[in-house]
């Protein structure tokens, strides 16, 4: 224990009490018998967590309870201290059941595009859904021999692809990966020769850049439009694309149909592939939804990459990757000799957590409250922002785009945000060959309109400077 | 459900009674009550587990169940049919609990090296320590602010490698990592600039080779000799050298104390890295334990590679990197910029598998039935194959080397054996520069010795012929 606190704790993990539950309770009690007097500084969320050998987390979700209380005040990094309070017994066996959805957000950076906001997530709902597999398939955790993932899970995507994405393809198409990347890896050991190359778009998703040039792969720069990615140009064929045409990252426009229909017959008559990355589908505002490209030609030479980050984070490292029927076999020679990167064991948990409807409860809620975040900081900006630059706003995705004035350099920006712990990315970094764009990617899905509006408030006072 | 079998299945997923078990009950109750003609084929593996949603290896697992009662009668692959039985009423509500450790392995391909045998695993209890995630600290399976992994699991490996490999390591040096490769992938990131070599032994394990090959890494070969994988040569030298002293892959031998101290001194003098593939060093049979090479190093200049694929199988994709004090900050700056691969959702149950001692239980348990393997293999190859080579045995790893005379190819030869579904390796794919080795790697560690026997006597035909 450290020397500021003479804490206490007594954890029983045999307990049906929640261990977050434990620790809060311990600090009530010890403050209210005057064990511990105000102002004296609790551990920090790191050292108890591993005093207690429980994950960090867990510590995190008591002392933001316990602020919450108003026991404790302080914040993360700046450490927590106990504040003053009356002499009031507690109740003997009141705890309090806390709602999981209360857990907070850890290192929370607030305009930081693409992050699912984890405090709404039904962690009880999830835990369920596990438990179910441990109870009824405990093996269905280890044991799999299949070759492209859980099958039960391939089912439940399937569907999903259906419903959603206006994708018809079988269970024996769909390939689970260890996300987005893994899955775009797959798909170039797959369908690229050394010496050839794939076209991907400008201002793009800078990871993939990196990942072609780290396997020796030229890229062929696909330029942006209104109309979407436009088509390589003809001395400059590539054996694959990768594009995003629901939702451009990180412009934010979708690609008309006539692009779309330019694609395919480019495919077609090149014989090339359309890789398609449809990284934030789910979350689409308004109007009909947009038919994944893949759908529209009918899985022919389109593979389509999907992902699980978007609602899980990107710790349960889930993606999947959907073949045409002449890809399955290739495929299966690709993750037989490179293995299998996908860990198994949440793949039955999630097929559950999809049958059982939980996945698509959650995701109508935040969809909806992701929506109303977005509709906050389009107002925002327009309220508060317009001698700095104009927003470009599409109704879908978790991030938009503020186009900046001449007089202002949108990395030299950001840099001056980041050091206000504020998260926000830019368009310069976004292009790999330094095209002139200017502006700032802004995220609003991780934060809540108070959490966006100091943000805001200070991001205004930095440009204004 | 399938033409040939009109079986009715009622599977209730809120019941206690596991999947695998409602199969059983379904299948015998409709054999008795004459629904079910003796000869009917019941519908395959995968079919079944498409149908009732669960995944193909609980489908295996009930089949195998029924074939060991007696009420059916074939094996995967070839599909199973009912057996005539007698008139016999079932008692009502007799469900026999079937120990989950009855499992059969997936894809069984008797002889292939490294296999862990999944059939001996402890199920139940590691389904017990996921439960207890999911009831105490639901929010650790999807939530963690630590860069490089679940803290509690890093103490727990810690703990581990003091006490078994004779490491001092503090958990703020440990990386959890997607599997082994995922390890070397860092350690490449962070130390291997693009034109550096990186010293690799040869023979040796080939998939590290295409790592190296595919991220644009020259190799430098190190030779291998009985004193383990010689240094490199003088007008060659690597940034690093990734090597196996505790047990040799494929060959099999321990690296001498002297080379150990010849490679920690040529780091010292070249500031060159030593990457230490432990691969599978809880598996050793005699004698007393080798330390690892980073601990006589003390962390200095060597990285340590562990993984726990050959307790859970490949599927549950864990590893771990320790890393010296000194590369702390270089490994979070790569994790910060290439993005975490390992997923978070085993990590907590993982840390309370190990302390719970489940772990270890299961790892003394295994130990025993895997050396009683390994002799039996050793018995089986002096007895009867001496006219065609000779063994090379040491008491440590999942697999043994049995070198061919010259009048026999082993290439031809596994080529052959794979025909019959023999699963053997070959020295000659285990050398990068085609060095002379002729020898096939034979897997002890995933089959009883009824299984190998079978195997064994048809490679002996198939050698005599």
């Amino acid at each position: 224990m450290s020397q500021q606190s003479p804490l206490l704790f007594a954890i029983d993990r045999t307990s049906k009490t929640p261990i977050f539950e434990q620790i809060c309770e311990s600090i009530r009690r010890q403050a209210h018998s005057g064990r511990l007097k105000p102002g004296i500084t609790v551990p920090a969320t790191r050292t108890l967590a591993g005093e207690l050998s429980v994950s960090r987390s867990t510590v995190v979700t008591a002392y933001e309870q316990l602020v919450a209380e108003g026991y404790l005040q302080g914040r993360r990094g700046a450490g927590y201290t106990l504040c003053a309070i009356g002499s009031v017994e507690l109740p003997a066996s009141k705890i309090t059941a806390v709602p999981m959805e209360s857990v907070p957000q850890l290192e929370l950076k607030p305009l930081a595009p693409s992050e699912p906001d984890m405090r709404l997530f039904p962690y009880r709902q999830w835990a369920k859904a596990v438990a179910r597999v441990c109870r009824t398939e405990p093996e269905a955790m280890l044991l799999c021999d299949e070759t492209f993932g859980n099958l039960a899970l391939r089912q439940a995507i399937a569907e999903h692809v259906r419903e959603w994405r206006d994708i018809e393809a079988s269970a024996e198409q769909i390939i689970v990966t260890a996300g987005a990347s893994d899955a775009l890896n797959i798909c170039l050991r797959t369908l690229i020769a050394t010496d050839q190359s794939v076209g991907i778009e400008d201002p793009g998703y800078q990871p993939i850049t990196q990942l072609l040039k780290s396997q020796g792969i030229r890229p062929v720069w696909l330029d942006v439009d209104q109309d979407g990615a436009r088509l390589p140009c003809s001395e400059n064929q590539p054996t694959a694309v990768v594009i995003t045409p629901s939702h451009q990252y990180p412009l934010g426009g979708v690609m008309s149909p006539q692009r779309r229909a330019a694609y395919i017959n480019w495919a077609n008559h090149q014989q090339g592939w359309i890789i398609e990355d449809d990284y934030d589908s789910e979350f689409r505002y308004g109007g009909r939804p947009i038919p994944a490209l893949a759908g529209f030609d009918a899985l022919h030479r389109t593979l389509y990459i999907g992902s699980f980050a978007k609602i899980f984070s990107n710790r349960l490292r889930l993606g999947y990757l959907i073949v045409p029927k002449s890809l399955i076999d290739p495929m299966r020679q690709t993750m037989d000799n490179f293995g299998l990167r996908a860990g198994l064991m949440p793949q039955q948990a999630l097929a559950e957590f999809m049958r059982s409807g939980d996945f698509y409860r959650h995701l109508r809620r935040v969809r909806k409250r992701y929506n109303e975040r977005r509709r906050f900081l389009v107002e925002q900006l327009k309220a508060g922002f317009s001698q700095f630059g104009t927003v470009q706003d599409y109704p879908a995705g978790m991030q938009l785009v503020f186009h900046l004035n001449n007089d202002l350099d949108d990395r030299e920006v950001a840099q001056r945000a980041q050091q206000l712990g504020i998260g926000v990315e830019t368009l310069s970094d976004s292009t790999a060959r330094a095209l002139h764009y200017n502006g700032l990617v802004l995220g609003f899905s991780g934060y809540s309109p108070e959490e966006m509006r100091e943000s805001l408030s200070n991001l205004q006072q930095l440009l204004s400077r």
